[in-house]
């Protein structure tokens, strides 16, 4: 299959792109002397992941157990599981762990450290847990400075769990779109968890790993002095949020969309292509930023955008493409001379962990111009 | 497994009222003198699509070849794939016809037209073609008083293809939220797809079929004469966006997220839940009705709505919810006590159509408390 053939839609995987954005991300981590576990929600698919790994990363970092145990069945072995467990989930993180996986669980909360301690008393076993701490107040996690961060540590160490490190997230760093307030972010980020993992520690409670990360702070830190590791996700694909944070050119976004034109209505300057929500996805992630991209920003074949083109709607299995400024349609001539039904357009996305969701398998473009076919996890 | 063990996120549908929303449709079709063709484009899952048939609905709408396929498998014959064709995609519709499936396909434009009669005189078949009418000026289809609809009748009339019908959808009707206007549009979507269809049989094309629908007009329609046959998909579970529409109640809704507390953040009275967008779908479908429900409206375990709660944010595995009106926080006393570290809620969904889309399967919630597994379609 080729992009001229190939079913439409399909979620296509530059891999050329792809690998220029992992390399590069492995280079800035080795320059600034951390350990990388990627983010493997972003993509779900082990051929992204084992790409990492051959870069250089070290473990990964998962968002469900799916993950956790469709990865470590592909041989991946040290996973983060950086959502907060609860205790209804504990059965199964320790069978994964009875196989062999070295696969850590994160809380914020007292009454989960209370239940693991249980857990593992109960069930004769031990887990390794680590604290996640909030540096920017956009989501989970406890305050570095909280006495309930040492109340939590003091738990699941006189419980005999391990603590492993302290992980945190400035996901607010989504928000930001100058390189001052992004770098002051990851320096927020990097402080706000170093100080909870010293805290920990001059309370005798280990902590070895100190964890931090965002796709957009991961790229702006200047020191990672104390942090012993970065997480990123979106970062392989990058995506038009990305974009417009300031991280990434249009150019090297690897995700899209290939779809075929099914239909004009010519008063309205509309082309209406078989990519509708269901294969963009609803994130309009785009919308509050500088640029607002509609549903996505539509490109020929070959990737090159389409000046002044937008996906300004979306159907379930209807796209509709538009000049973006309906004033002033783009003099392209006959709009069904110049994207006659048949054709073929690619369309990047707003959010790539969002787009990907919609999709079982990735078609990833190689460099002879064949698509492969990447398996991809859905559900839980 | 029951709510109580069933793991989360899941998506549950209360089997009692999509009965009673499907039954309730069919009655008013039964009552109008029309034919019901459910489009399974909501569910995409064989059991809800054979509660639609027993109800009394003669055939289906699909949205994607796989729908189709997938459907056909189950035993259901009668198909209307309801997005425009492309020529690419036709020898997999022929596949399908030649096993057996009465698979009708829709055109809106003359070239599509022009490559369906040379496909089936290469091929030596036929195919029965519907053609799309645009009554609303909302997306596809020729307006009814078009040239191009008789020029596109007569390329497949002459080309020995049979043009089985006409059929609209004015899914304009989303935006409305009065009884008045909907019955406006109902009737407007009414005439146009008759006028339609009046002028193809005028111009000596056959045209049995007259096809409308979407889930509000059907159920605001006063007459359909002329009408053959309604569509409507989301009626079988409903959701939040049609409660803002006005064609159902809040506790009429069947589909609805079982999700667990995983944390909270006292000082914003927030509640962290394991489901964030990739459980709820990024779809904000009432951000711009009479009442933004948020990402979803938190329920207790049985279903009943937790007055001034709103599912606020959504990160990918994590859902915050909290007080609708921050500055008049419910006065329910301590957060950590209401919504303990795994209690469990339901959330119900702004739109059913792309909050099922994440899952692979529903959970069916039978009457006797058990949850039995549907599966659902996912992917092209």
């Amino acid at each position: 299959m080729t992009l001229d053939s190939q079913e439409t839609p399909a979620a296509i995987v530059d891999v050329r792109k792809m690998e220029k954005n992992i390399a590069a991300m492995q280079e800035r981590m080795n320059a600034l002397g951390v350990k990388f576990r990627p983010h493997v929600k972003t993509s779900k698919c082990v051929e992204v992941a084992q790409a990492q790994i051959a870069a250089g990363a070290r473990g990964i970092t998962v968002s469900t157990l799916k993950e956790a145990e469709s990865f470590f069945a592909a041989g991946i072995v040290d996973i983060l599981y950086a959502v907060s467990i609860v205790p209804s989930k504990l059965p199964r993180v320790m069978a994964l762990r009875k196989r062999g996986c070295d696969l850590k669980i994160v809380v914020d909360n007292a009454s989960a450290a209370l239940a693991i301690v249980e857990f593992c008393k109960t069930a004769g076993e031990s887990l390794e847990v680590w604290i996640e701490v909030d540096t920017d107040g956009h989501r989970s996690g406890l305050k570095p400075e909280e006495d309930a961060l040492l109340e939590i540590g003091r738990i699941l160490h006189a419980g005999a769990i391990k603590v492993g490190g302290v992980l945190t997230h400035a996901g607010s760093s989504y928000e930001l779109n100058t390189p001052a307030a992004l770098a002051a972010l990851a320096e927020q980020e990097r402080a706000g968890c170093v100080r909870a993992a010293q805290r920990l520690r001059a309370a005798g409670i280990p902590c070895e790993s100190v964890s931090v990360g965002s796709t957009p702070t991961a790229l702006a830190a200047r020191s990672l002095e104390g942090v012993t590791e970065v997480r990123a996700g979106v970062y392989a694909f990058f995506d038009l949020v990305m974009h417009n944070v300031g991280v990434c050119a249009i150019d090297d976004i690897a995700l899209s969309v290939l779809t075929t034109v099914i239909g004009h209505q010519e008063d309205k300057s509309w082309v209406i292509v078989d990519a509708g929500w269901m294969a963009m996805s609803r994130d309009r992630g785009t919308s509050k930023q500088s640029r607002d991209f509609g549903y996505g920003l539509p490109c020929t074949l070959d990737g090159t955008p389409l000046d002044g083109y937008l996906m300004i709607g979306a159907n379930q299995e209807h796209g509709i493409l538009a000049p973006a400024d309906a004033g002033h349609a783009p003099d392209h001539g006959d709009l069904k001379a110049r994207f006659p039904i048949g054709s073929r357009l690619r369309i990047l996305p707003n959010h790539a962990c969002a787009t990907g969701a919609q999709f079982p398998e990735y078609h990833a473009l190689q460099a002879t111009g064949e698509l492969a076919v990447w398996s991809r996890l859905h559900g839980w």
